[in-house]
């Protein structure tokens, strides 16, 4: 038996017992976190499946797993034997969790679910489906109790500060900014639970998350002090006098849960159910009044201050001299059937670790070759880890953290021939990566109101991605980061939808997923600068802090108008002007080859 | 002293007797609608300014008129000597009326404002600002009773049916759809208050309002019955027949402020409190619960069925008849100095006029001419009646109501010599018309996802316009219909964002106005069609429904893409043979001539 179909039949047997009718397992921990601890990772012990993003469902007699447009290859093999049926989210006429919970569940059931891993508003969510299907919602029960034996402890590794050289914002003067903001809201408290959150707040790191610089806390602010919980060995005495010195005190980090015990009930306690776990809020709620909107600290992190910019381009030029390498190396030496998919991580990782700075990948490196590369977030195993040919497509999507900032970049290489599929999709999607890197817009306006400058050329050919075309980055953070994104579709509510600010940055990373046959994406990292003040109002644009050369043998000219063209070469140029005084000589010698304009060079 | 003037010294009298401090006077009437009888023209009255958009907001000492881009130019030329100052929405730093209110009012004051023609939706804002400053709002008084002398009745004109050929749905099926959602909701009754939901549900149309073919009315709908509430004059005995045959009582229509007495509190009222006003809303609070949404009217009307359709390209073609005829006229026999702004309405009032199923003009046609054209809507007067001479722009936005439909359509035309500036607006103007117009996009998209497409050429010479790039346009109904729209602004509440759906038409309208110099507006009416159906669900995209070609003569083809020559020369192909056996020989010689590809034939 499939060692997924031998956990699943215990948590059947799990859920007779605790007379459960259906069990809803997110991939989410305690802070609703996008990437979680081992400790977390109970919906891929249950499923499977590997990928960062899914929820299982499970009855007695049905289990499935959905996940979007990134995963839907990966997760069709790794559910195989199973027994979960894969939902595609995504696809026309597959119904949503809420929609498949609704028509399952029935009146006088129970549908479980741990209350610790999942926010407060996807709970109230969950209790209005089963008000509305008359059954009930059970939140004491963590589904991996018993059934996972070895599961990993919490983590605890120790945490670190970032230096003011590198945060350009001092803890106090955040907390400064926060406490301003408590003031006017009337607010006695805030409750932070996003782990981006508390560590962008207190200038605090840690390496509880893999590829995720941060430490498992909960952070408490009042207008007086300041109460980080996290597990005390995290924290070792140096930390905490630093801490001290900003007035934070540590506290256990189970501690959080009893802490709201000093609050009464005029008290105001700000937290965000669409970031704080249900059983936190309702712990809250028990002594004191819970003021529930979004906190500022999501948008003050996304916009970089001036600091953190021009550290962040230092990033992107020492990680640019490790892609660079790889490229010329690959697109130069490569011999076919030498390499496979494993070695260019490898040999990736090799090339960011030596460069200064550099502290961690900021996500695992994807290597896809051929066909693997249709998975938008294929990671190879040692059954996939495919052989380099002499011909289509190699995808490589990678990132570092570095103490002056997070890189995440994709470059999609040619091997040798290409289709002439495979050619124009290149072409069209190199089109609207460009088209969304040059636009000039109005300040207000939202990255989904830009999105359609990337996706329009596929859309065109009746050609989608099933994903947004960016998200956010983080500094020294999460690589992806809200609130600002690059997206077509709007949400239920549109509390998400954003305007660009100045020192925001986004990915743009358009791409063409052909299951079974190859994968293009084509990403940079884009800094939201000023263009100029008009009558109007300010006008706002991009700037790429991704420093590395698309690959021309893929681009097909021919399908260019004269504009898209003049966009790729100033982009080229840029690159070999910003790179040209950081690279070995025949690193240089390379990039300017492969940097020259297209028509001319062609 | 100004009219105005003397009029608002009254109005301020009578705020002293009635003991208020801030009077609010919106631009609508007791049914949310954009254009209003002249009954209810109460803040033209009181400020001089005569555009379909604005508010007013008077207190002892200040005077204030808020309105949006298209009106600016032309308010601050009808404000002269009124002592009231300008607030030009969408220009930076420009406070709205709430933060104007917020800032002037003070505690313990009153703003007045007449309850009857501001939405629920409005009062509420107002009492939230009122709450916040510890003023007081007062509902009950008419700024207008006692200082207007000649007010004009309220309009009581002849209603008609619009036969089911025209209508293709009938009443009976439309009430049908009603009530099967008021099932779903479970709502005892539905109250309408716009006048095009109306006027759509019951097939019934009026001529009270200029240029929009309603009656004025409201309407209520149980699941038994439906109540249409209309001034009696307006129904004759043959009316009155038709409607009780689909089951329709008619009552007067103030009847309709004491209709919910037959209520009883478990009755669940279904009304919008964003269109019905606040007035009516409170009488419906006394005897039952109200269920506060948006109903499916709007969007139902906006979703053109086959019928409707169908009808709506021969009106179109109707249309561009008397358009053609128009341009050529004005194009090949143009004497400089020979013409005024107001021969050309006349002409084109004449025009349309003999078109068969002509009914009236679907607004007042705007007749611009060199800086005239800069006020998005202006209106000539005696006054500002200019000669056209041979040179320079002028624009033309005009529109019929006929039996099978509705149109909006306008040009802008070279005279004569242009600037290069003028070539070049009016050249980028016309890339962003057909960047939209092309477009290609997945169903589910929204008009918000699309607008960059026309107003991106413009933003990137750091130019804009000061409204949303189009609008819907009802059937023999409003020209200017909600929900579907371009804009790319999104407003607080996103209740606004609808997908775009096959059957809707939405105009595409960019233009560029410079004040005291030029201004160009470009408008085709697009219909939303299908693309085609992939793996990722169907593609939608538009096809323009005005068949007229665009001024050739304007266009700097350097400026241009051969992707946006293209599309320009593909909608002039089909222009030509769309309209080329409707036209008498001169016409269509013409039409032939400057139709022909813009590459070649230049």
């Amino acid at each position: 038996m499939n060692a997924a179909a031998e956990r699943l039949k215990q948590l059947r047997e799990l859920m007779k017992r605790e007379k459960t009718d259906m069990f809803f397992i997110p991939s989410s921990d305690d802070h609703d976190s996008e990437y979680v601890a081992p400790h977390d990772q109970v919906r891929e012990f249950f499923s499977g499946f590997t990928g960062s993003a899914g929820t299982l469902i499970v009855t007695q007699t049905e289990a499935g797993l959905w996940t979007d447009g990134r995963y839907h290859v990966q997760a069709e093999k790794e559910l195989e034997g199973s027994g979960i049926r894969l939902y595609k989210v995504g696809l026309k006429d597959v119904p949503s969790p809420s929609e498949y919970i609704k028509k399952n569940l029935g009146a006088g059931r129970t549908l479980a679910v741990n209350g610790f891993v999942i926010t407060k508003k996807t709970e109230r969510m969950l209790s209005e489906i089963c008000e509305d299907c008359g059954a009930s919602l059970c939140l004491d029960i963590d589904p991996a109790h018993g059934i996972w034996k070895d599961r990993p402890a919490r983590p605890a590794e120790p945490a670190w500060r970032l230096e003011e050289c590198y945060a350009g914002e001092s803890t106090a003067a955040k907390l400064n900014r926060l406490r301003e903001r408590m003031k006017e809201e009337e607010a006695t408290a805030v409750v932070i639970g996003e782990l981006e959150s508390a560590a962008w707040l207190l200038n605090l790191r840690g390496s509880d998350i893999t590829h995720v610089p941060v430490a498992m806390c909960f952070v408490l602010v009042t207008l007086e002090d300041a109460t980080l919980f996290i597990a005390p060995e995290a924290v070792d005495e140096k930390l905490q006098a630093d801490l001290a010195q900003d007035g934070i005190k540590t506290a256990p980090y189970e501690a959080v849960y009893t802490c709201f015990s000093r609050f009464r009930e005029e008290d105001i306690i700000w937290m965000d159910s669409e970031s704080v776990n249900a059983r936190l809020y309702d712990s809250a709620l028990h002594y004191a009044h819970v003021y529930d909107d979004t906190l500022p600290i999501p948008l003050w992190k996304a916009v970089k201050n001036e600091t953190e910019v021009a550290n962040i381009k230092k990033a992107h030029i020492e990680d640019a001299v490790a892609m660079i390498t790889f490229l010329r190396e690959i697109k130069e030496e490569f011999v076919d059937g030498s390499m496979t998919e494993r070695d260019v991580e490898d040999r990736l990782l090799k090339l960011r670790s030596a460069r200064p700075g550099y502290i961690d990948l900021s996500f695992d490196t994807i290597s896809a070759y051929g066909p693997n590369a249709a998975m938008m977030h294929y990671s190879t195993s040692e059954t996939s880890n495919a052989t380099l040919h002499a011909k289509g497509f190699l995808l490589v999507d990678s990132g570092g953290h570095y103490k002056t900032g997070t890189t995440d970049i994709t470059r999609t290489i040619a091997l040798g021939p290409l289709t002439e599929e495979e050619r124009r999709m290149y072409t069209l999607t190199l089109k609207g990566h460009f088209q969304l890197a040059s636009a000039v817009f109005r300040e207000g306006m939202t990255g989904y109101g830009l999105d359609i400058l990337a996706r329009g050329p596929l859309w065109e050919q009746g050609v989608d991605y099933l994903c947004g075309t960016g998200h956010g980055v983080g500094y020294v953070l999460s690589v992806h980061e809200g609130p600002n994104a690059f997206r077509w579709r709007l949400r239920e509510d549109a509390d998400d939808i954003v305007a660009l600010k100045p020192g925001m940055i986004t990915t743009d990373e358009p791409g063409v997923y052909e299951e079974g046959r190859y994968g293009i994406r084509l990403e940079n990292e884009l800094l939201c600068v000023p263009a100029m003040d008009t009558v109007y109002g300010r006008m706002l644009k991009f700037e790429p802090v991704t420093y590395v050369p698309f690959d021309r043998d893929a681009i097909d000219v021919s399908l260019l108008m004269p504009d898209d063209i003049q966009r790729i070469d100033d982009y080229h140029a840029f690159v070999y002007h910003t790179m040209k005084d950081h690279l070995g000589e025949k690193e240089r010698i390379w990039l300017e080859q492969v940097t020259r304009p297209l028509v001319n060079g062609e």
